[in-house]
């Protein structure tokens, strides 16, 4: 095949080398994806698999992308040290995993009280979280992309009825991260375990209820087995952000348009995902009232009123690790007031005037 | 330059020609995407502006789509005929908008006590709602992505206080759609105008109440000067999905790696227009109601019942059109009832209590 005729048809010719010049000269790239979760668990493991796919294709393999589970390259809360010393060009995972290199990476995921998913995308994407996010993960040599979300968690499993904020007084309750700062401050004795070591413990009275995540992933663990008592709405996190981080090195080498692919795919996971949380944990609540008989309850007023005064107290309290910490609660404060007010009287009404009205 | 050693450095080589030669073969392709949007307009139009120059920046303009305004190629409800023969590759607008080609399109955007954003999101990714819609459009020779959303809408702009349902009687308010058509089985005296022609229609008396979107966009319309109540929720429009269709030709003469970038694209837009319609929903709220003496109030509890029950009555009608538009019918219908039951105890439940127990 003739040169000329060969590049005619490429694009390059008639682009120039202007777009096409970049790819061309890095040729194909190899990165691996650290993730905190185990291979294929459904919704995290699954999105992440389905993100760094969406990378390989939309570059065409220039930047092939493979995935190590956790454990698999590195151990599950390593991965931000790994991206971050380029040991691997990408993790997803919380960044709430990684508050002790600095406490305000806990806004990124989910803070008790804190945003919806749309409330979350909006402050991210148009409220200047994405900004703060890039100055604080910066300084670990990250860029982050959000990636995917879980929505509303569930306020946990308990063997017994919580009926008064007494009832918290002792109970052993795992709760990791500042939900279980916000519990301990109300009594609770809070203990934080992997989740597989849950059913075991739960089983043997080693601890009194639990929280996970939510009817699809919480279905598989069983823990309606023990404990019957399902309780909403989790105050602890009502819209956990996961995270797509990438090496900055590695992400400034790559061309626009596969900075763009890496992006997009973050972007259209982060949609993604929280669709399948929706819809499965939809199935899977039907599936645990109907076939195994687990009590849907919701929190007593007084004991919700506790929980989110609690939450208040704790969050604000990050603010004054240093002045990146309180412009992110200034940030995140002033944004939940104007998106809040805005959610109230659209979705918050839609919804309740659509309960009230219909039987669906 | 010697053209092995060109190809070394391009990932041709490296890959082998299998991943790289469909691109090469089809070199760049230039797409028009028509829209049912003003030049820019704000959110909608942004939005598909953004949707288009990403997929030139993915596909490094091997698809390079340029867009063009309502009226610019085509007029604006013209676009799905355009795309259908092949005029433009591609459309961005509401599928409402061709209820008239089948009326089961009403479901792929949104119909009156319908999805929230999240519910549409899970039913068109996980609940069936995918393959439906392209069997629907693809009737048309159209593959139809969603491609952003604006949310919960208002319930309108009134001159009046609605007190009652006898106060819908005869009242002269600009509603389109199904939402429309219920407003009409109670009595209202609906009149259809487009964009341009509301504010003097209001300004003269021709219309005493009027819907639009949300604060962001009614407050650059200016309603508030004239009519100063504006009343939550609408029960219409509680999460409007946008569309990008493409023509099926088009869209099969991409290789896989192009076919991907216009996924991402819209997957993409989908998430980040919902968020901006947040945020700026949220700041414009803020400002119409503090600048602009606007009354936020919420439809009395008889009005919004009276809503929903003539809007099961249109909605279900549409199941009669043919067999296609039963199946979505029940497909929509099943998923509220399963998602809906998540939303209740997840998204509704925390959202009362935060309200309940904060002051944001």
């Amino acid at each position: 095949m003739d040169r000329r005729l060969f590049l005619k048809g490429t694009g390059v010719a008639a682009a120039g080398t202007a777009l096409a010049a970049p790819a061309i000269a890095q040729g194909r790239t190899e990165w691996k994806m650290v993730t905190t979760w185990p291979k294929n668990f459904p919704g995290l493991g699954t999105g992440a698999q389905r993100c760094a796919d969406r990378i390989t294709k939309l570059t065409d393999g220039r930047v092939n992308v493979k995935l190590f589970a956790a454990g698999e390259l590195v151990p599950p809360f390593e991965v931000h040290d790994a991206v971050q010393n380029g040991t691997a060009e990408m993790y997803h995972g919380s960044e709430y995993y990684f508050q002790g290199k600095h406490p305000a990476f806990a806004f990124f995921t989910v803070v008790p009280m804190g945003f919806t998913v749309p409330e979350m995308d909006a402050w991210i994407n148009f409220g200047g979280g994405q900004e703060l996010w890039d100055e604080l993960a910066g300084q670990f040599n990250i860029k982050p992309f959000a990636c995917g979300n879980t929505g509303v968690q569930m306020g946990g499993w308990f063997r017994d009825e919580i009926n008064s904020v007494d009832d918290l007084q002792g109970l052993k309750f795992r709760s990791p991260g500042l939900g279980g700062e916000v519990l301990r401050a109300l009594g609770v004795n809070v203990i934080n375990l992997p989740g597989g070591e849950i059913f075991p413990a739960l089983q043997s009275g080693a601890i009194d209820a639990t929280e996970w995540v939510g009817p699809w992933n919480d279905l598989a663990f069983g823990f309606y087995r023990i404990a019957k008592n399902y309780y909403y709405p989790g105050f602890h996190e009502p819209g956990p952000q996961l995270c797509g981080g990438v090496n900055l090195d590695a992400f400034n080498a790559l061309s626009d348009s596969d900075k763009a692919a890496v992006e997009a795919a973050c972007r259209a996971e982060n949609n993604l995902m929280y669709s399948e949380f929706v819809a499965k944990n939809g199935q899977a609540l039907t599936t645990l009232v109907n076939q195994h008989g687990v009590l849907i309850k919701e929190f007593p007023q007084d004991v919700f009123a506790a929980f989110a005064d609690a939450s208040e107290d704790v969050v604000n309290e990050v603010g004054n690790h240093d002045d990146l910490a309180k412009r992110v609660l200034e940030s995140y404060r002033n944004a939940r007031r104007e998106f809040g007010g805005w959610t109230k009287i659209s979705m918050q009404s839609y919804l309740n005037e659509r309960g009230r009205t219909l039987t669906l």
